[in-house]
């Protein structure tokens, strides 16, 4: 006959990693047939009701309290299993964290590793942001693993991180591997060149595993919390994180990956993306985008697709950011025309362009309010397709008769405010049999009137066709050359070229707009030294992997009675 | 003193390259300043206009006479170049197409050249749609250059086509490469396994030309005209030139290329796409997707990047069309459950199996109308995070406890509408020392139960960790297939791979719903024999690229009237 046994203890705390242990040891005990040790939180006491273990004493006992229940074959192996808790509790602990490794509080700890730079904080999450805060005033970068941290909490640790240059990852921040140390959950990854900043979940477990896989390796991965991304919250830690990954020398690129943002702060972290040095890597899961790359920045769909891009641009960065030297200019001279007779090139160029330039005028715009009044006169950035109708009645298309380009180019390089002037040249069957030969003098003489006004004219051409093709595509490209003009073959890398030219005349970004307190690089390269405040697994994980960690015997303080815990933390904090 | 001198020659026809090949000519003559040869249409007189040509006796002529001026630096000079122009004009011709490869109408030229499957029509625009008609009677292919056709035209010689198995390319298609042979313009690209469809001007010309240029090569490369996409032509061009590459077994990669398309145009094509075998890159430029990829289609943003990815495909396309082998499962056997104990994995699949399935609910879903009202249970296709706080308030994260998750599989499993399990199993420091040791058991149990029940159950495990992990990855994704389960290290891979699954499950779509008569494969196989109506430089591009053409030496007729002709041609249709 069945036994039910069951024991409370009152305001007695455990973290829930040791009492899974615990239970498992009373449930394998002879003569068990199943066993619960929870805190009796309402949530616990469902699913002990589930196992049909929920009995009266346990209902009537509070959140705070420890609960223990075992059935027996018969009583005497109920109490017996009971009368064996505390010795599997001790037998627990002296196997996992030695004493010396153990520090009452935070205060303590702190003062037994003064080098730590590091507080884990995984204790229930009504209590999780008045530990935070404490190792904020001590000093310390914060690995918030706890989660239900109320939001008006992560709003203001994050304020404060923020204004003093360190890091809050969380809360709700379940993974991060730091300097080579994997903190919370993560997987044992290869140092390598790639940087990762992420909401911290599974994505950043799966995107660093499968960078690993592919023979990639880590530098730093930086979690930042599910919210933090949200309007509320501003991505404060993601943009420290990005801002410290880009002045880490070994970091070669970064990857930045979360669910779908807040539309404002998606858009303002691709602009900071794109003023880091480095290749982004960005996904925002399931964030429709029409470009895939925009400079350094690239956009992946899938977590496999961001591993792959990231171990892929590792190997193969080339810098872009060529010389733009906006100098040669005259001052006044700014825009960008296009004379395009491609239509589809014409297009592409526009929504290129669209990533650097607020506005492209056209007579084949991307939008009705960038449309031309007048196609005959450009207007600031202007593209123009001189293979629309409008340009080709009666007359043959410019792809064989360079006439109307050759004078339009004329007219535009004669305006002093035009800076760079960009072409496409198509070769092949059909075509004009040399329309370098007729570009080529154009071009010279127009960059030659410029000199004599005291301009830079900046031609770029894109050249469609192959080395097989009636007019000889590397002698037209020679031909352009030897008149000034930079070509391309690549319709999307001319309108980028271009893109960065003209943004950079329009006048430099604000490079250094963040108010935001630098965190310090020795956070992520001195060797980890971490105080763990809550799941004594984490004090394991830790040591295993050779970490310097004290492990704080964290409580709840004022008998668990958390407004006044917290009341005493800002009392404190403001004395 | 210069002088001018003009001579109108009413009815006169000749092609708008003859006419410049004329101009240039006569502007080279000795004496002579400058030179006008075009029909005297509204826009040509305004050309004229601008370089101080248009006289009065031009003012007077109209769209179908023939207006020639010459500026010489004298009257006499100026008469003798006028004198020249016959002369001028049979040199031009004799040098270009012999008279033996002339026709005075289609009719006569298709009896010339019996075998020939292709028309080239690039009469003046108001004439085309009457041209291509004429084509389509004889049962001919059609490449029409001719821009500025009337919408309706379009359709009804879409229509028309569609109907009797033929291509028309176009209007304004200004380029495609048939078994080889450039049409209109194209460049000369080397032969390879990429099968092009895109509205068929530089774009193409680009994405070939780029193709080459990286190695890579062309099957065909078909136009479509720019407005085949729009919801009135309903893409009726580029579904049989799909159709027909699908077919064609000698591409193995097809690229799909145009400005955005209407919406639903847009959704129909890439649905169609996904029918196809083979892999398709689609690049709707500036078109904005979440996904980069769905099954055998690949989404790209620029020109370059689609040539790029065809190219790689072409080199490395492994097929993924496994066999999903529906009849294992019993009927009723219907639904994917997945259990997944990471939010950002739980996301990332939903968001992957949306291009698969209609609905999957969930209780962390990418919409509010997906989710589940009770997250115990299912509903459909399920996706459970079991990592999402409902489920680990006062327990352990399901990382580290794998007790909720087998009992849920275990229910999942249970329910006989149940096919499918996907699960992702998280390694790495933190988590449960040996997940695989618990869940591999449970897998074991279902599939044996289901078998039991007449059922087949397909598990899925998604494993994210490394080789260095504590747990060895590879010893956990030993004991996960020897329980039966079939294990993915890729999250993404393993949602596609349920994905195609549930959707074979859910109904076979409809493989053959188009009613469009398909081309023949003989059009793009056989030897380039064509007649070329309207510009002579085409009928000379041809024969250079040793493709049979016949000459058809149009006129307008009825002295230019088009109502009058287009009433001639409906009358002899009929008759």
């Amino acid at each position: 006959m069945a036994f039910i046994k069951t024991e409370i203890r009152r305001g007695a705390y455990y973290d829930s990693v040791v009492l899974m242990h615990l239970q498992r040891s009373l449930a394998s005990q002879p003569g068990v047939l199943d066993a619960g040790v929870v805190m009796a939180a309402d949530a616990n006491k469902d699913v002990l009701a589930q196992s049909e273990l929920l009995t009266d004493e346990i209902k009537a006992a509070g959140a705070d309290d420890l609960a223990i229940v075992v059935r027996g074959e018969d009583e005497a192996a109920a109490q017996a299993a009971i009368q064996k808790v505390d010795e599997l509790i001790a037998a627990r602990r002296s196997q996992s964290v030695g004493e010396e490794y153990r520090s009452k509080t935070l205060e303590s700890a702190s003062k037994r590793a003064p080098d730590a730079q590091w507080v884990l904080v995984s204790v229930p999450g009504r209590y999780a942001a008045g530990v935070a805060r404490q190792a904020l005033d001590l000093g310390k970068n914060v690995f918030l693993y706890s989660d239900n941290v109320p939001l008006d909490d992560e709003i203001s640790l994050k304020q404060e991180s923020s204004r003093r240059g360190l890091l809050v990852m969380g809360p709700d921040c379940g993974t991060a591997i730091v300097n080579g140390v994997g903190l919370g959950f993560a997987n044992k990854v290869r140092r390598g060149p790639i940087g990762v900043v992420a909401a911290a979940g599974t994505g950043l477990q799966q995107v660093t595993s499968r960078i690993h896989q592919m023979g990639g390796g880590i530098t730093q991965a930086l979690g930042t919390g599910g919210r933090d991304l949200s309007e509320a919250v501003n991505a404060a830690t993601a943009r420290q994180a990005l801002d410290l990954l880009n002045r880490d020398p070994e970091t070669k690129v970064i990857v930045l990956l979360s669910k779908p943002p807040a539309a404002r702060v998606a858009d303002e972290l691709v602009a900071a993306a794109r003023l880091v040095s480095k290749p982004v890597v960005v996904n925002f899961i399931g964030h429709a985008t029409a470009m895939r790359r925009v400079d350094n920045v690239t956009f992946a769909a899938t977590i496999e697709e961001t591993a792959e891009i990231a171990v892929r641009l590792a190997a193969n960065w080339k810098d872009e950011t060529d010389d733009l030297n906006p100098g040669r200019f005259a001052p006044g001279q700014r825009y960008l025309r296009g004379l395009f007779s491609g239509g589809t090139l014409a297009y592409e160029a526009q929504l290129v362009l669209r990533e650097y330039l607020p506005a492209v005028y056209s007579n084949a715009p991307l939008s009705k309010d960038l449309r031309l009044k007048d196609s005959l006169a450009s207007r600031e950035h202007t593209l123009i397709d001189l293979g629309e109708d409008e340009f080709t009645v009666g007359r043959l298309h410019p792809m064989m008769d360079n006439a109307l380009r050759v004078r339009r180019l004329e007219k535009e390089a004669a305006d002093p405010q035009t800076a760079i002037i960009l072409l496409d040249v198509v070769l092949g069957f059909g075509a004009h049999p040399n329309p370098a030969g007729e570009l080529a003098p154009a071009i010279a003489e127009a960059r030659k009137n410029a000199q004599a006004g005291g301009r830079f004219l900046e031609v770029v051409a894109v050249v469609t066709g192959t080395d097989e093709d009636p007019q000889d595509m590397n002698a037209q490209i020679q031909l352009l050359k030897e008149a000034g003009a930079i070509v391309e073959t690549s319709n999307d890398a001319a309108a980028r070229r271009v893109g960065r030219l003209a943004r950079a005349l329009e006048g430099a970004q604000s490079a250094a707009e963040s108010p935001v307190a630098p965190v310090s690089l020795s956070a992520i390269h001195e060797r980890m030294s971490a105080l763990n405040v809550g799941l004594e697994s984490f004090t394991e994980s830790l040591a295993a992997q050779s970490a310097a960690v004290v492990h704080v015997d964290w409580k709840p303080a004022a008998g668990g009675d958390e407004k006044m815990m917290s009341l005493l933390a800002r009392m404190k904090k403001k004395a």
